[in-house]
């Protein structure tokens, strides 16, 4: 059997009684390991596990899937991954090559942010499309994303907004000269995330987004555990905040939209940075019937 | 510390490590009985969890919270939710409730139908907003769910639809008499929830919904477990499958938005009732470019 075992989003308490029987009892046990980060290292998920990990980077996945597969038809190989396992495309993609060789697959779920992001306070059916941001740079501003999150701003639904990381990527050179060397980890920050969405609002200029009347929520290292972060505020309060107030990454951003109601502004309330101003822009910008 | 606990989808095996350790710490645990369902009885998750369970149906938690939160400064109370803690709106009101009464809460996460339902194959992110649907009645067929999956249709996404659930709901006579006499529990089938959209569709006729061009799948008992079913094809398709095939419930369903990816077809093509209705029609009606 070959088990794809979401492993939640904190540490490694977070995975689920049937994946850590699933992963206990299997020959080899691979950790995917870049299109999401854990907050605790490796080292930590093997003592916790009892067993060694192998280290599967993008490389290593798309282009050596049949080894990771080898033998899971006569003993269980278990592949983890942060959050739940339908989170990116790519687990599909083993998922797909698996089938193809008659191996059995189990897929064991777990939270993810897509799920866990209720944490903020906003119902979960008031989402609309959910968007990742990529690090621009001088020459490359992508603005499809802004595109997306004016369709649900169209329709008053909040965006969540996952922002870019950049785990073992190489240097322009480097990729050209075939060097396996790799840049140091960068994660966005909401600040980051918030100047460029703001960025494309002053190309743009469709009012979607305003530094003092929108509503948005950070949320970082979301699921429970005790350095989650949750701040809310207006574009203009979050981008003020010193780096501290966010902690360590992995940062999402929620782009409230219009549908907002007084509940979510209420249960929200807690984690602004000023509950003045939430409740003041809640009731004139977003219309809600607030005492 | 008041523990809100997320059991997941499946059975006893798919709470979480830390979960377990909540549950196993406290000194009384609840577990609500309303707004899901777990796929195994009480007593199995008593035997696991070496724990008596407390069950808190949709009057308790809304009357007696307080009796719920009892102490829970001084010691550990867990309440357990099937799915994840945000995926209803009651689950805000407790943690609110606590937070009036000083007392910590901790939210353990975990999945829920709102990012299982990537096990489909369509990716997550071209997801709309979420929809319920309601059984409807003689005079009672609200049709707002049918002017969200149009919001999310008209922009190519697709819209998961949960399917209603009646649990302890009383007769309107029963009601009126004051007698705690409750229904039989139901449950919305795909073929019930197929008729109910076409119902709707026949009214509006806004084209978004059609028997033989609109894709559809259905899902029962997501979360990796043995009876699990994802059954994919046109709404036609869905509709004239013997109830069997969908197993039991609960059951949900997702509406396929044209903005499909010919990789998204090719992984639910596994699921389809017709392989070569499912591709034809994703490639006449949603344009997907497949060999």
């Amino acid at each position: 059997m070959f088990y794809i075992v979401g492993l939640g989003l904190c540490d490694e308490k977070d995975i689920t009684v049937r994946g850590l029987e699933a992963v206990k009892g299997s020959s080899r046990v691979y950790l995917e390991a870049y299109t999401s980060i854990l907050m605790v290292q490796k080292e930590r998920l093997e003592v916790f596990y009892g067993k060694e990990l192998i280290l599967a980077d993008r490389d290593m996945v798309e282009t050596e899937s049949d080894d990771i597969l080898r033998n899971a038809n006569t003993e269980d190989v278990a592949f983890l991954v942060v959050g739940d396992p339908y989170g990116a495309t790519t687990h599909t993609d083993i998922v797909l090559r698996a089938r193809a060789l008659n191996i059995p697959t189990r897929i064991i779920h777990n939270a993810s942010i897509m799920n866990a992001v209720g944490a903020c306070g906003l119902q979960l059916y008031n989402f609309g499309q959910t968007v990742s941001l990529v690090f621009f740079t001088e020459t490359w501003k992508p603005g499809s994303f802004y595109d997306r999150i004016k369709e649900n701003a169209d329709l008053g639904m909040h965006t969540l907004v996952l922002l870019d990381i950049k785990v073992k990527e190489q240097s322009e050179e480097n990729l050209a000269r075939g060097r396996k060397i790799y840049e140091p980890p960068r994660y966005m920050s909401i600040p980051q995330a918030i100047s460029q969405l703001t960025e494309i609002e002053s190309l743009r200029q469709t009012g979607i987004l305003s530094p003092e009347s929108t509503l948005a929520i950070a949320l970082s290292r979301v699921g429970g555990g005790l350095d989650e972060r949750i701040v809310a505020g207006t574009l203009a309060e979050l981008l003020a905040q010193p780096p501290e107030v966010y902690g360590d990454p992995l940062h999402s951003l929620v782009v409230v939209g219009k549908r907002l109601h007084h509940l979510e502004v209420e249960y929200a309330e807690q984690f602004a940075v000023n509950r003045k101003t939430w409740r003041d822009v809640a009731r004139r910008m977003y219309g809600c019937a607030l005492e």
